[in-house]
Parts: structure tokens; C-alpha cells; sequence
């Protein structure tokens, strides 16, 4: 797979012997990153962005990239997280397919991608990894930590292992941990993987990317995306011109929300490896912020130190549903964080921070000038 | 595949050139059914059941067959389908492949199973050889029609295409037609079908079962079968006996909800014939019962000639969420029909009618004494 990292992406070399959670140490791997607005003279003004599972460092268009960043409407001059203002750091996932080390990354035992011998990743080694990183850029204190879906739950596994290194959060759409019904939709997209028999056990070879495979899984995601109620008003049981015409005996895509679906899912493939796609996937399942605490989350929450937050969700989130919001929104509380709990009325589900950028913007922006 | 019908299962003849919605006739065809209890001196203490997407004709346990039935706690003598008081039809759908012909009954024009050359199946088609075989059977007016899930969808068709046919109707978690969440869900459970090699476009080999297409099919229909609210109070973050061990390399199930996915999938493939399973699947995408009225739902519900209904949903169903089962009750009682409907308090999702009988069972009991 060609690997596409964003032109203006740059990188930290991650100390030799980096150790996962898991077991296993990375050896020369490094962390990509971009940075949007300017340092300060006090240098206070850093804030660190967090991802979802698959968005690389372009948070924004910049100077050096001016291609549209994938959380665009929320940063840059003026916008909610205003760049005149903040410095803003985004990190590629380590594990990940954009610049950051991973699975499809050469392995410098053998110079072949490690592929399946990438050791077991863990959000706490994305969130040790992320830490590195604004340390790395001269950061021991950060105004702000901002992580939203898989990357709410790597801020709060930064927070609770690097303590001090941010002074408030912002959480949307985040969890301290998976539920049943996330664990189960992201195991069958593994599964759809896994099944493409392209996949080869992680060995694809070149131009024979698991294409099937990617697209399945791809399509399991994005119905736990969105909410069913913006399905109805979006497609109802619209189809798309009958001049394409559909050959029944192919049961391939005839509504329009079929095709939606596909072609989403076919734009994405190609430039996500698959076995990344595996170990962010798990990771985000194994991940529980109370293990440390014997699995009682609410004094895990409790114990992290931050000064104020911010936590959001949507009602309509199937996959991160409002009440994991409302825990951490609790349990930071309970911990004696300054704390605004916000429930977003919007029909976009789980890509409300995406997406419905009238709703999540005012307040990030709101909060974020409170500091 | 080999076939499992059950053994008190028995067959009506369908005249030759039955003719199907979408095109198509079938030559030979057979519907399968079973009954349960007696009929009594007037003949009008008739019931038809018609079942979702996968149910056999044996509802449940009866002299012939004492094996426990798909409905075993809603059907038999004393339960709330009382067959001390009721003649209860259960009907195979046509195209399932539990004794109905289906794709993978002999095409009488070669011999061989008609795999993919079977008529693009509706609805509409399923009612129609419910409602001949009622008909063969004797009755030209049934005491109620019952129809859950699948089996809403074709009682409705049943009573728009045969309006004499039945005096009564009970609609449980059923709808007018699919929403685009159950269609993405249903077009997903194909395309993992089709992805299987060996499904091979319907022609798989004897001992070459596309075993994994079902079961990822299978899977991803469970996640819409219950709610996440009963998973979180079932399986929360449970894991399966340690000593099982897990192949962290395999990306295989950890947690009890994978699990349980995988063990109850694995009970249904192979019992279940892949072809009849796309052809069924997509019958209830298609379905539209305000199609003869211009796509008009609520005036082609009003022109449903039924004098009393029953209809219910569960709060909690994903897949024919409960605005469907409002919609019904609404445009039945706008047609002049005396209409109870039933908002279940019910955390079992969808399947609500299999498993939550003390909330399903008492009020359909209720409404056949009335009758």
C-alpha cells in the first residue's frame, strides 16, 4: 500500500526501547505531527489535538498544506479552536498508517514492514506516544488536551499517565471505556477483514489489497456513525436515477443509501492499511481507564488533575453513546475539575464533532477562552 | 445443504403459473405449514401466523413433534396463543428453504435447485402463498392474521392484497416498509454473503457452504436483534474464562459478546440456505406498502379492511424502530379499525416478541379473547 502522509506532516523521533503497554519495545520508530498558529512568548498557548481512528495530522489547512484539513470547519483564524490564538499541535496515532509508526511501517529488525509482528498496541501506548511528542516540542504543561472519539479516550489515558501535562480537557464524544455493542461492531469489521481472504493473515502483497474486506468494514462503521432519525430525512427510500440500473441478480446497491455507503467507503480504502485499521480497532476495545483502579472507573476519573474540562456528546451516538459523556463529565467533577457537561440535540450521531460544527464549535470556543 | 424440515411439517400443492410481483412464475411450487390445536364445529377459530426471516412452520411443540418450536412460549394449550381455543396456522415463507419452495428447490425446468434463477421474490409474494394456502386449507375468513418482524410486513401485504381474508390483525414490531438503517444493515448481511468465495453467486458447492459470509450475516443481524442497554447489563466488559486463551496474533473474539456472536452464529449456518437468505433479506428492503397508493402509507393503511388490531413495538428495537409500529396503529384506526397499540417497556430490542414473553404474551392473549 502506498503510504499518504500530508505534505506539511512532521516527525519526532521516538527514543530507542519504547516500551508498550503490552509487552513488546519499539525501536526507532517516530511520531508525525503538525502544528497550526504560533507559540507564544510565555509559550502557554499549546493545546494538543487527540484523533479518531483514522484522520492523520492534517487537522487543518496551513501554510505549508493548504488542502483541507480533516477537522476543517473547527481550527484555523477565527474558528473555534482559533489558530490567532492557540498553537496547536496534532498527532498521528502511533500505530497508524499516516507518518506515525505502525503495522505497515519497516520493522528495523528485518527492513520488512512488521505487518502482524507489530507488537500489541494499547490507547495508553498512543496517549505514552502523544506525551512524548509535546515534550519533545518543549511542552511540559499544555493549556489544553482536545480528543474526540477513539482520541477522547487516548486524552484521558494521557491525563491519567502524564499528570501534569495538561491544564484542562476537552472531551467529545469520548469514553472511558467500549461498550458491549461498539466491541461487537467493531469486532465484525475485523472480522470482515480478517475474512477477505486478500488479507492473507496481514501478508497482502502489493496490488492485492483487501479491498472487500475494507470496504465491509468500513460500511459497519459508518451505520453506527450517523443516527437513523438523519437517515430518514437524508434518503428515506430514495434511489438513485433508475438509468443506472440494477442487476437483480447481483443483490448489489440499489437505494441510495446503499450507494452512499459504497461510495463513502470505497474513498477511504486504498489509503488505510489494514492491519492499522486491526490494531487501532482492538485497542480501542481493550481500553478500560479503570483497570489501574481495579476497574472502578469513577475513582480513575477522579484522580486525573485537570483544572477545568469541557465533555460533549450527541443523543443520537449509538457507538459512544451520551451516558459514557456523562460519566466522565461525572467523574472529572467528582475528582474537583471545573466542569461543563454539554448533551448536543443533533441528528448526526457519533460524527456530531465532524459534522455538526454549529453545535460543537460555540462551546469549545466558549471554553477555550476561558483559559 | 441438506434440508431440515421438521418432521410434522406438511405441504400444500401451489397451482401451476403462480405469478410473481416482480415477474416470474413458478411451476410446482409447495408451501409448508403446520398446525396447532382444533378446529372447532364453526370453523372460525382460525389464526394464521406468519413468521420473520428465518423461522420454519414449527412454531411450536405439537403431537407429531414434541421439539420445542420457534413461539414455544406464546403457542400451545394455556399460553397466550391458546390452542385449547385456537386453529393456529404457521406458514414457511415462500422462498425460505424449510420446506417452502425457495432457491434451493428443484427447478422444474432443469431438475437442479434454482439457486439464483428464482424469481426476484417481494413481500407481496410471501402473502400471497400464506394467504393461498389458508385458503386451500378451508378458510376463506381467519379469525386474525399475526405477524411479527418479517411477518408484520407480509400480514400487512396479506391483508391489502386479500381483504376478506382475516376479521383481526396483531402487528408486532412490524412496519410499512424498511428505513434506510435496516436496509444498510440488511444490504451489509448480503454483501458479506456475496464476499464469501464460496458462495460462489449461489452456486456453492455440496461441502462448500459459504460458512463465514452467513455467520458474519448473522453477526452483524444480532447487533440489531437486541439493544445495547440489555448487552451493557449482559456481558459489560466480561471475558470468557481466561484459560480459553486468546492468539493475540488471530484478532479472534476476547470478550464475552464476541463470543456469544460467534457460538449463536455458528448454530444458524448450515441450517439455512444462503440463497434463500438473500432472496428474503431483500424482499423486506423492497417492500412498500403504500406503493399501489402512490407510496400514500397512511391511505394505503386506511384502506385495510380489518375490524379490530392489536399492534405493539418495543422502545428499544433498532430495526423496526417504534415509530413504525405508531404508524401502523395510526393509519389502521384511520381506516375505521378499533386499534390497541402497545409501547413495550421492553430492553430486548427486536426480539422482544422471541424472548420477552411476560411483556408480549399477556396483552396478545387479551386481545384474542376479545375476538
Amino acid at each position: 500500500m502506498r503510504e499518504f502522509i500530508p505534505p506539511a506532516t512532521r516527525f519526532v523521533r521516538v527514543p530507542d526501547g519504547f516500551r508498550m503497554k503490552r509487552g513488546g519495545v519499539l525501536h526507532g520508530a517516530r511520531i508525525a505531527y503538525e502544528t497550526f498558529g504560533r507559540l507564544n512568548a510565555e509559550r502557554d498557548n499549546a493545546v494538543l489535538i487527540l484523533t479518531g481512528l483514522s484522520p492523520d495530522a492534517h487537522a487543518a489547512s496551513q501554510p505549508d498544506d493548504p488542502g483541507p484539513g480533516w477537522w476543517e470547519a473547527m481550527l484555523g483564524p477565527g474558528k473555534p479552536i482559533d489558530t490567532d490564538h492557540w498553537y496547536v499541535i496534532c498527532v498521528n496515532s502511533l500505530g497508524s498508517c499516516k507518518g506515525s509508526t505502525g503495522p505497515s511501517s519497516p520493522d528495523p529488525a528485518t527492513g520488512e514492514p512488521y505487518r502482524l509482528d507489530f507488537p500489541a498496541l494499547s490507547i495508553e501506548d498512543i496517549a505514552d506516544a502523544a506525551a512524548f511528542t509535546a515534550r519533545a516540542l518543549g511542552f511540559e504543561r499544555l493549556a489544553c488536551v482536545i480528543g474526540a472519539s477513539m482520541g477522547g479516550m487516548s486524552a484521558l489515558a494521557l491525563l491519567a499517565r502524564h499528570p501534569d501535562l495538561a491544564r484542562s480537557h476537552v472531551n467529545i464524544s469520548g469514553a472511558v471505556h467500549s461498550l458491549p455493542f461498539s466491541i461487537a461492531i467493531r469486532s465484525l469489521q475485523r472480522e470482515a477483514i480478517r475474512s477477505d481472504p486478500q488479507w492473507n493473515r496481514g501478508r497482502y502483497a502489493a496490488g492485492c489489497y483487501p479491498e472487500r474486506g475494507m470496504i465491509t468494514a468500513r460500511k459497519i462503521g459508518m451505520t453506527t456513525y450517523r443516527s437513523a432519525q438523519e437517515w430518514d430525512c437524508r434518503f428515506g427510500r430514495a434511489k438513485p436515477d433508475p438509468a443506472t440500473g440494477v442487476d437483480h441478480h447481483s443483490f448489489g446497491p440499489e437505494f441510495t443509501v446503499e450507494v452512499y455507503l459504497e461510495h463513502h467507503a470505497r474513498r477511504f480504502v486504498h489509503r488505510f492499511d489494514p492491519n492499522s485499521y486491526l490494531y487501532l480497532s482492538r485497542s480501542m476495545d481493550w481500553f478500560d481507564l479503570g483497570e489501574p483502579c481495579g476497574g472502578d472507573t469513577a475513582e480513575a476519573l477522579s484522580r486525573l488533575r485537570v483544572e477545568k474540562a469541557l465533555v460533549m456528546g450527541a443523543q443520537t451516538d449509538i457507538l459512544f453513546p451520551l451516558r459514557q459523556q456523562r460519566q466522565i463529565a461525572d467523574g472529572l467533577r467528582a475528582g474537583g475539575a471545573e466542569v461543563e457537561f454539554l448533551s448536543l440535540e443533533s441528528d448526526k450521531g457519533h460524527d456530531a464533532f465532524l459534522v455538526d460544527i454549529d453545535r460543537v464549535g460555540p462551546p469549545v470556543a466558549k471554553f477555550l477562552s476561558t483559559l
